[in-house]
């Protein structure tokens, strides 16, 4: 495939263009924001990078479109897409990031952090021990290159992890893969329930009422998508003590609301979806080293199916 | 070594005679607090397991002594030892313990947990992209089983970690290992400083307004033993952002004082001496093991070098 013209539309230009220097590329590109790209940019040009796509603008006139994200529901959920252009997106240091993300909560939790925080500002000495992270049992929906680093990172600490994907199919970081219909004999021993999964029409609304009814205790960690979570039935759970605590990374409203009622859960963390943040530096090297691939039309691992949705 | 006759001392009797009796050993046993032993009682026995010893109480009559604890100063430091009697220390999960709990305080670090809460508090949407830990240098004082194991889990996730030994000779879980007396030039590169070393001459009052001067911004973390610390020369430190965080789980005085400046310093963590808890099972399956060896005279693992003092 001929890219020459390439269009960049991000928050973080600036960055992106000097990373982008240092390539030396042979290239045209036209730096934009959001608001500043119009149909005819998308006219002129051979490919688009970007975060997801604006609303009610044509994308079928360039041949490839690069998701600067991880995550490309920005351009697929709830949207048609002309299957002849190509979509691919970001994939760099995302599992590990998302990966010390769980551990941390995870640590944070076994460790007692909050517990001696309090004992701490109450001049308590009162010991507890710690526990250790072998034995605990983990079950991470999304077995794709996120979910198995993350996998891969409890694994070493003896931790058992069970993953839940569409298929089921094994996968070595994995003690063992069910498929998604299937999950509820699994999650009724978690000890920690993490979500790694794109947001798709299998996918929306995942974590509801039904699934939080199987599971007892809970530290509930949400990395993957808000549409995944069905609020209210989280409040409940949390209520009910089938959760015990939850870190959320990812909301339906992002910025959350000032008005959402997580803001003020005891139990809730809240993050503002920075668990797998792209860099600029990762995301031009991953960028530059798929074009390159486009060109010379070699395998291309970050490739979207379409329909399955990432 | 022929042991029949057995003291026990510890705060938990009931449980260790609970787990001890599994083992059905042929042995006479005297399960006493360190209130109830008396002279004739180590007269009685063979063997004494305990934390520490009885001040001006002669333990020479005995031919073994086994510390319930990783740490053996309790029985050594300032203190006069007859070296024809064996002592032995308990080994178990404490560098996976301790590795664990340092890893905990990194990533709580590296992840910001303590600014999204402050963030979550005043309901503030403020992203910051959390730190990987590959790349960061930390410096272990203590190559030892405990020292290792903690190398082992940070250089797992890229860390640069360094170690600090007495004879500087190299261990495989570390970058490098320098002698405690050129320890200078890899401090000054250390993001976190972590001590894991034993109370000994050496070793006290170590970490100090000299070693301070010498480091920028770290995170220290004590998981040896609070006399290595002068305490003063912490609070002085944290003042001059030589150290940023200090998390201290050993104190000079345990339980530490309620009149003592640590409690209230924003930058101060204090966990009440449970980063390498014994579990009354370990205990007992290390006690029982050693036991073993002592009578059959295979090499012991755990036995300490009572010149060195560990």
């Amino acid at each position: 495939m001929d890219i020459q013209k390439i269009i960049i539309v991000s928050p973080m230009i600036k960055e992106l263009a000097a990373y982008l220097e240092h390539y030396n590329l042979d290239k045209e590109f036209r730096y934009l924001t959001e608001d500043t790209l119009t149909e005819d940019d998308l006219e002129w040009a051979d490919a688009f990078c970007g975060f997801q796509i604006k609303k009610n603008t044509d994308y079928s006139k360039v041949k490839w479109v690069h998701s600067l994200g991880a995550g490309v529901d920005g351009f697929l959920y709830s949207q048609d897409w002309d299957e002849n252009v190509l979509l691919t997106r970001t994939v760099c240091s995302f599992g590990q990031r998302i990966g010390e993300y769980c551990l941390s909560y995870i640590l944070k939790d076994v460790q007692a952090h909050q517990k001696f925080a309090e004992q701490q500002s109450e001049k308590v000495w009162r010991p507890i021990t710690p526990e250790l992270l072998g034995g605990k049992q983990a079950v991470i929906y999304g077995t794709g290159e996120i979910g198995q680093k993350v996998a891969g990172i409890l694994s070493a600490f003896g931790m058992k992890v069970q993953g839940i994907s569409l298929s089921g199919k094994p996968k070595a970081e994995f003690h063992q893969v069910a498929a998604i219909d299937s999950h509820g004999s699994v999650i009724k021993e978690a000890d920690y329930v993490i979500n790694t999964l794109p947001l798709t029409d299998n996918t929306a609304d995942f974590f509801d009422k039904n699934l939080f009814e199987q599971v007892r205790r809970i530290g509930f960690i949400n990395a993957g998508r808000g549409n995944s979570l069905v609020d209210t039935d989280l409040m409940d759970a949390l209520e009910k003590e089938q959760v015990r605590f939850a870190v959320l990374d990812v909301f339906r409203e992002e910025p959350l609301p000032a008005s959402h009622p997580f803001w003020k859960h005891p139990d809730i963390t809240i993050t503002p979806h920075i668990s797998a943040v792209t860099t600029a530096k990762e995301a031009v090297d991953c960028f530059v080293d798929t074009l390159r691939r486009v060109e010379s039309e070699q395998v291309l691992e970050n490739k979207v199916d379409i329909r399955k949705g990432y």
